[in-house]
C-alpha cells in the first residue's frame, strides 16, 4: 500500500502561513491584491476561478475581477494590461490561458510586468526559473510539485527524478526548479526511446503528458515517489490523472491522487506568489 | 580508436555558408556588424576578440571595436550599450563577461536588446533557449555543441544524452537545445550521485563540468559520443578538457579533441548570429 500524498494537508499548511503574512503585510497597511483577468467564459477558467477566490479569501488576498467577452480586440486586452501594470494598488495577474488567438496571448505575455507575473507567462518569469535569479514567478502548477514534495519532506537533494513533459507551464519549469535543488533530472518526452525504463530508473516519478494512462505498471518500481500532474476525463466521465493508479499505487512507495493531489495545491501556491509580491513593494 | 570530432572542419564549412549569405545582404545594401564590447585588458577576452575578428574577416562582418578601461564607471559601460542598441547599422554585440563588477554585469545585462544580443547574455535571450521562441540568440559555445553534432551528423532524436555542468552559459542552454531536437535529456552537476553510472548510460555525453579530469574512463561506454566542452590548463602548462582523454578516447565511439573541438567552432557561431540578426533586419 503507498502512502498517498494528498494535496489538501499541503495546501492547508501554506494557507495557514500565508495568512499570518498577510496579517503582517495590513500592519503595513497594505492589502495584497490579486487581478484575475479572464477572456471569455471557459468552464474550465471559472471553475479555477472560484477556487482562486476561495483560497485568496481564506489567506486574506483582495480580488479583483477583469472579464473581457470572448470576441474583445487585442487593444482592449493589452489596455486592461497596461491599466493592472500601472495599478499600485495590484501586486499579481492571473491571466487564464491559453487565449483563442494566440498572437494576442503573445502580446498579452510580452506586456506584462515580470513583477506582477505570479504564474509565469512572461519571458521574464521563464529566464527566472531557467537562471534562477531575476523577476517574476514560475507557473504555479510547476511550484505546487515542489511544495507537495517538500510538505511531505521528500529528500530531492540528489535523487534521480525523471519527468515526463517538456510544456513551459509544468515539464521545462519543475524540472529546472527540481535542478535548482540538487537533483539529477532526466527529462523525457514523446520522442523518448524506453521510457518505461527511464522512469523505473526513477527514485521520482513526475508526470505531466497531459494525457491519461501514460505511465503504466511498467514504469513502476519499488521504492519510488509518483507526482501525477495530469488531468483527464475518463471513459466513465470521471477525472484522473497520466498515471494509471490501479497499476502503479501497488508497487510504488508513494504517490499523489488525482483529484486531491497537485492540483489541491495550485491555488495556495497563487495566493503565495500574491503575498511575495506584494511584501517586495514593501522592502522596496 | 574514437573517431575524432574537430571542430575546425565544422567551423569552416559553416563559415562558407555565412559568406554566401553575406554575399546576398550586401547585395541589399547590408553589412552584418558586430559590436566587441571590452571592459579592460583581459588576455583570455582579446585572445578570443582576436579569434571572433578573424572569422568576421571571413565571413564579411564589420567589427566594431568599444574598448572601455578596466576602472570605468557603470555610467559608462551603459552609456555604451544604449550606444549599440540605438545604432541601427550594428546588429550583434558582443560583451566580454564575467566583469569584475558583478552588479554592473547584471545591469549591463538587463539593458542590451535581446535583439543584439548574440550570446545569450540576456533574459531574453534565456527564455527564448528556455522556450525554444522568442528574440535573442543562445549562448554561442553552447550551441557550437550543437553545430558540432549536426556537422558530424549525429543523430539525436530519441538518443539518450547526459550533461555534466548546469551553468548558464553552457549546460542548462545545451540541455534545452538537444531536448528541442527530442533528444531524452539528464542534467548532471556536482551533487548527482553515481555520476560515472550515469554517464555510462548515456549515447552522448557532453562535459561541461569546468574542471580538468572530471571524466575518466568509468564514466565511458563503447558506442558513446563524447562532447567535451572544457577549457582547462594541466600540470605541464598545456590546454586539456573536463574529460581524462587518454582514458576515455579507447573506449567510445568518437569524442571532441581539447583543443580543436567545441572551442574552435564557437566564434563560427557567433558570426552565424550576427548574420541572422542582420537577416532579420532585413525581413522586417
Amino acid at each position: 500500500m503507498a502512502r498517498i500524498l494528498k494535496g489538501l494537508p499541503a495546501a492547508n499548511a501554506l494557507t495557514q502561513i500565508l495568512a499570518e503574512r498577510v496579517t503582517a503585510l495590513n500592519e503595513k497597511n497594505v492589502t495584497p491584491t490579486l487581478a484575475i483577468l479572464r477572456v471569455g467564459e471557459r468552464g474550465d477558467d471559472i471553475s479555477y476561478e472560484t477556487g482562486a477566490m476561495k483560497r485568496c479569501a481564506k489567506v486574506g488576498i483582495a480580488v479583483r475581477q477583469f472579464l473581457l467577452p470572448g470576441d474583445c480586440t487585442q487593444k482592449q486586452l493589452l489596455d486592461t494590461i497596461r491599466q493592472i501594470n500601472e495599478d499600485a494598488s495590484i501586486h499579481g495577474c492571473l491571466m487564464f490561458r491559453p487565449l483563442p488567438d494566440k498572437a494576442m496571448e503573445e502580446a498579452a505575455c510580452r506586456l506584462l510586468s515580470p513583477e506582477k507575473d505570479v504564474d509565469g507567462m512572461t519571458a521574464g518569469s521563464l529566464a527566472t526559473v531557467f537562471a534562477g535569479k531575476g523577476a517574476g514567478y514560475p507557473p504555479c502548477t510547476a511550484e505546487a510539485c515542489m511544495e507537495l514534495l517538500d510538505h511531505y519532506e521528500i529528500p530531492l537533494e540528489g535523487k534521480q527524478v525523471t519527468v515526463i513533459g517538456r510544456s513551459l507551464v509544468i515539464g521545462k519549469p519543475v524540472s529546472m526548479m527540481l535542478q535548482a535543488r540538487n537533483a539529477t533530472v532526466t527529462m523525457c518526452h514523446t520522442k523518448t526511446v524506453n521510457m518505461a525504463e527511464v522512469c523505473r530508473n526513477a527514485e521520482i516519478l513526475v508526470v505531466a503528458a497531459g494525457k491519461a494512462g501514460v505511465v503504466d505498471g511498467s514504469f513502476a518500481a519499488p521504492g519510488q515517489i509518483v507526482v501525477d500532474v495530469g488531468i483527464n476525463v475518463n471513459a466513465e466521465g470521471k477525472l484522473c490523472g497520466d498515471v494509471s493508479y490501479a497499476e502503479v499505487e501497488p508497487i510504488v512507495e508513494a504517490i499523489t491522487p488525482v483529484p486531491g493531489g497537485v492540483g489541491s495545491v495550485t491555488t495556495a501556491v497563487l495566493a503565495k506568489h500574491v503575498v511575495e509580491a506584494a511584501e517586495k513593494t514593501v522592502k522596496d
